[in-house]
């Protein structure tokens, strides 16, 4: 049997989430339209928001609407380390271990010459000038423990040579191969106190 | 650290879904917002369609934006079955077994004297007044296998006693307290043909 069309379109959109599959994504959508059209329409708001205004932080890039995320205006957090990772989701990733009280800037993925993608897709120069204008004491390189992560923070490092700004790498405590932001926070927070001096 | 406000906006609003914790709706908010845009707006617009324009058969009570739905519009189906479920997430079970070429009847919920829930809210003199109308020759009550579900069967079929309406219930194959929902298509399969007569 077909569904109705409005419901198959909504199953088919909600197979665009990580993780859903047809199974569940029927799920979901019987669940909102049979008993909880509120939810659905409360979503539907919430996605066109976010959608159409959120956009990246002029400062690190992460995700926010504002110009300049809380983060990065915060008074309370420490302004010369500053964690250097390859999405926002890595940023969300080392905030829920408390185990860092410095500032970030993400990068928005990694040096991929076959894919055409160099330092300035990567905001690279801009974070280079930042760290030589002297505010960052030390940068930790928290790319992912993959050949293009490793790469990249290779590549990173490289450019600071010479100057006076301590650039660690975060510790492999994290599975080598894997995507920072499926592993525990114990894990991170771990890797992230025995970073070494690159 | 705390979320922007429109991305902790849209990471609540996501944890409506079913099976959606916390993390996952983390990452389904930044997965959009950093990956695919586009797809936040078609699930938003699928969302909003959905909610405001589904609604439930006139007929079978399922899910549906048209009057009348496909199945019961359907030419293809036997007029002479008649399936009687609690849910449209019934439906879909049941037909994703291809086990079954007759039409439905949904009810919308179960007989629960605690909960005020009688008879008349689950269109059960509509069902009674169709099956006495002559079209059916056999009802087939799929309630859930709960004791709800289980008395509401078994006051419908009460009300049938008399006529010459052949009146079943699906077999127990199905695991005893569970969902209809949940159920594998091989079992619910075997517990359609498994039938008996109430
Ligand atoms: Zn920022
Ligand atoms: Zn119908």
């Amino acid at each position: 049997m077909s569904l109705s069309p409005l419901i198959q379109q909504l199953v088919t959109s909600l197979r665009c989430l990580p993780g859903v599959g047809p199974k569940s994504a029927q799920r979901m959508a019987f669940h909102l339209l049979e008993r909880d059209r509120e939810a659905a329409m409360e979503l539907s708001q919430a996605l066109q928001q976010a959608a159409e205004n959120v956009a990246h932080c002029e400062r690190c890039h992460t995700l926010s609407e504002a110009k300049i995320c809380a983060l990065c205006s915060s008074s309370q957090r420490d302004e010369s380390t500053l964690c250097v990772l390859e999405s926002p989701m890595d940023v969300m990733a080392i905030e829920q271990t408390s185990g860092f009280s410095g500032l970030y800037y993400v990068l928005g993925g990694h040096l991929s010459p076959i894919d055409g993608i160099g330092p300035e897709d990567l905001g690279i120069d801009e974070l280079l000038a930042r760290v030589r204008s002297g505010e960052v004491k030390e940068m930790i390189l928290a790319t992912n423990p993959t050949v293009e992560g490793e790469a990249t923070a290779h590549y990173i490092a490289q450019q600071l040579k010479g100057t006076d700004v301590k650039v660690t790498r975060i510790a492999h405590g994290v599975p080598v191969g894997g995507e920072l932001e499926y592993v525990d926070g114990g894990t991170l927070a771990h890797a992230l106190a025995g970073r070494r001096l690159l």
